[in-house]
C-alpha cells in the first residue's frame, strides 16, 4: 500500500513517514493529515515496529495547515478540524507504544510545530527553527502545543513563543531543552540513524512503560507515580528483554534484546 | 482618578502601572496593594486594554512587605493580609485577558518577587534581581511564588532559591528562563515599549485564550489540554481578528488586529 | 545504635547518613536499604534534626540495586521490593521535614540516580554522574526518578535520559538545573558543610512548609497553591523563629533561629 502525500517505510524495526508534499512545505490539507493518521495506525498494528521517525520531504519539515487549502471556507468549523484530524494524530503519537524520533529536517511551524513537540525526541539541523505561528492570524496554539511547551522551556518562554509567534532557531531550542540533538544538515541522517538503530534493539517494551510514565509526570503527584512505577516494573521484570538484560549483565556481554 | 501610592497610565491600549513609594523601595503597605487592587480592577473593565506593564518608580521594582508599616503588630494575622490584600492581585493578573509585561527595573523581593513572576513575561535591566526573602524572617513563600517557581526553574533551583533566600541577578534569571529579555538599563524603555507596541496590535482576544491555556498547562493531562484547545480555537476562529489574519496573509499585507 | 552498611552520624543538628558498601559502589541489598529506612526513621523523630546530608563513601555514591544480591532469583517480585524497599526511603526523604543535601561523590546509578534525585538539592562533585540504567536490563524508571526527572529538566531530556540510559556529567546536570552546586573534588566537602551549616541555622519549621509547598506545586492550580500558602504562612507567622527574624530585623543584627 502506497500513500498520495506521505512515504512509508518499514526497515528492520524502523518505521519512517515523510511528510511529502514538498511544493508547500508539507503543509497539512485534508488528504496530509488522513495519511499521517493512517500511517500512524498502521503502525501501531505493526508488531515488528520498534521506533518511529517522522521527517518532511525537502526544505521544510512542515508548515502547518495549508491556508490555501482552505481559502473561501472561513465559516468552516475550526474544532470539528481538530478533533477529527489533528488530536487523533497527536494521541496516536504520544500513545504508540514505541519511541517516536522527530528528523527536524527544516522549519516546524503550527500544527507542524506542535508535530515535532509531540514527538518524544528531536533530532534538529542547524538550519532548522520551530515556530508557533497561530497568533499571526488571531489564533490560538493547537494540537497540543500548550501542553508541550510548558513542559519543554517553562512557563515564560512558553508564553513568549506562543503570543509573539516568534522563530526559535535549532540552536536556541537546543540549549532550551526543546530538541535532544543540533546536527549539521548534512549529519542529520547519520544521528537519526543512529539513535534509531539503538532503539531499533532497544527494550521496546520497557521504553513503552516509561513513555507512559512520562507523559503522567507533571500532573501527578509523587504518590501517584511511585504506585505507577510499581505497576509498570511489574510487567518490565516479566518481559523477555529482563530476562536477557539480566543474563547479559551476569555473563558480561551485550543484551539481545527483542522488545518483547 | 489618581492614586496616592502609584502612577496609572493608560495610552493607545498600553496601561502602566508604576509601584510609586520610591523611598521605601516601594514596599507594599495597605495603600500600595489597595491602590494596585484598584488599578488591576480598572484595567480589567477596559475595554481599550491591549497590555499592561507593571513596574516601579526610582531604583527598586518592589521591595515586598513595608516590615516597618506592620512594625508593633506582630500578632497581626498573616493570613488575613494574604487573603484580603496580596493573592487578590495575583488572580487579578493570571486572569486579567491581556498580557501583562513586568518591567524588572531593579531589586524584586520577597511578595515583590512574587508580583514579578506572577507576570507573563519580564524584561528586566541588567542590574536587576530577584530575591525571595521570606525565609530570611521565618516565613515561607507567598503570593504565588510556590506555584511560579518551578514552572521556571525547575524544582531543585526552586528549592534552593526559596529556602535560601538567594539573590539572583537578572542575568542568571535570563539564562534559566525566569526572564524573557536581558537589557541594559538604558535600554529598558525601548525594549519594553518595543513589546508593548507589539501586543497593542496584537490579536488580543487570542493571546487571552492562550493565556489561559497556558496557565492550565503543567496541572492537566494531554487530553483536557487537547479539549480544551478545541474550546478556545473555536472562539478564536470567530473572532474578527482571525478574518483580518485569513484576509490579510491572502492579501500578503500586515493584519491589523483590533483586539476582537 | 550502629548499622551494618551505613554510618550514621549527628553533629549540632546535622544528621549525615554515608552509604558504606564501597566494595561494591554502595549497591543496594536488602540490609542497606533497610539501613536506610531506619536511619530516615531515626532521623525524623529526632527534634534536634536541622538539615540531613546524604551521601556514599568510596568512589561512588550509589550503584543502584545489587544485581549480584539477586542472581539466582529472577522470578522474585520486583513491585515487592519497590514496595517495601524503595518507594518507603524516597517517600521518607520527600516527607522529612528538614531539608536533604545530596552530596554526589560519585556515580549515581539507576535507584541510587532516584535517591540522589529524591532529595531536596545536589551539591556535585566535577567527576560525579547520574545515570538512569533501568532501561539497560530491560526495566523501567523507579524510585521516584519518572517524578523528578520531568521537574528537573523538563520532557524532551527526561525522555533521552531515562530511555537511553545515558550518562550526564555532573557539569551536564549542573548546566540542566539537575544539580545546585559543581564543585572540585577536593571542595566537595567545603560546599557541603558550607550549606548544612547554612541550614543548621535557619527557619527549619519555615523550610520544611516551603518543603511541602514546593512538592505539590506542579500538579496543582493557581488557587489551590494560593490557599495552601496562606496556610502555611499563618503556621510560619506563628513560629518563634518569625518573632526571631523580626525582631533580628528591626535591632539590624543577624537573627538566631532556633528552628521552631
Amino acid at each position: 500500500m502506497s500513500y498520495e502525500t506521505i512515504l512509508y517505510t518499514s526497515d528492520q524495526g524502523v518505521i519512517t513517514i515523510t511528510l511529502n508534499r514538498p511544493e508547500v512545505f508539507n503543509a497539512f490539507n485534508e488528504q496530509l493529515s488522513a495519511d499521517v493518521n493512517d500511517a500512524l495506525k498502521k503502525t501501531s498494528k505493526d508488531k515488528s515496529a520498534r521506533v518511529l521517525i517522522i521527517t518532511g520531504a525537502g526544505k521544510a519539515f512542515c508548515s502547518g495547515q495549508d491556508l490555501k487549502a482552505i481559502a473561501g471556507s472561513q465559516n468552516r468549523s475550526l474544532s470539528e478540524s481538530l478533533v477529527k484530524r489533528y488530536n487523533p494524530m497527536i494521541r496516536a503519537i504520544r500513545n504508540l507504544p514505541i519511541p517516536v524520533i522527530c528528523r527536524l529536517n527544516g522549519v516546524a511551524a503550527g500544527a507542524g510545530c506542535s508535530l515535532a513537540l509531540a514527538c518524544d525526541m528531536i533530532v534538529a539541523a542547524e538550519n532548522a527553527s520551530l515556530i508557533e505561528v497561530f497568533v499571526n492570524v488571531g489564533l490560538v496554539l493547537d494540537s497540543g502545543s500548550s501542553y508541550f511547551l510548558p513542559r519543554l522551556i517553562g512557563s515564560a518562554r512558553a508564553f513568549e513563543l506562543s503570543t509573539m509567534g516568534s522563530k526559535v532557531s535549532a540552536q536556541q531550542a537546543y540549549e532550551w531543552g526543546m530538541v535532544n540533538r543540533l546536527v549539521k544538515p548534512e549529519d542529520l541522517d547519520a544521528e537519526v540513524n543512529k539513535l534509531a538503530e539503538y532503539y531499533a534493539k532497544a527494550p521496546t517494551k520497557a521504553i513503552a512503560l516509561m513513555k507512559k510514565m512520562l507523559n503522567k509526570s507533571f500532573h501527578s503527584d509523587l504518590d501517584t507515580l511511585l504506585d505507577y512505577e510499581v505497576y509498570c516494573q511489574e510487567i518490565a521484570g516479566r518481559s523477555s528483554d529482563y530476562k536477557e538484560g539480566v543474563n547479559a549483565f551476569n555473563e558480561k556481554r551485550k543484551p539481545d534484546f527483542t522488545g518483547n
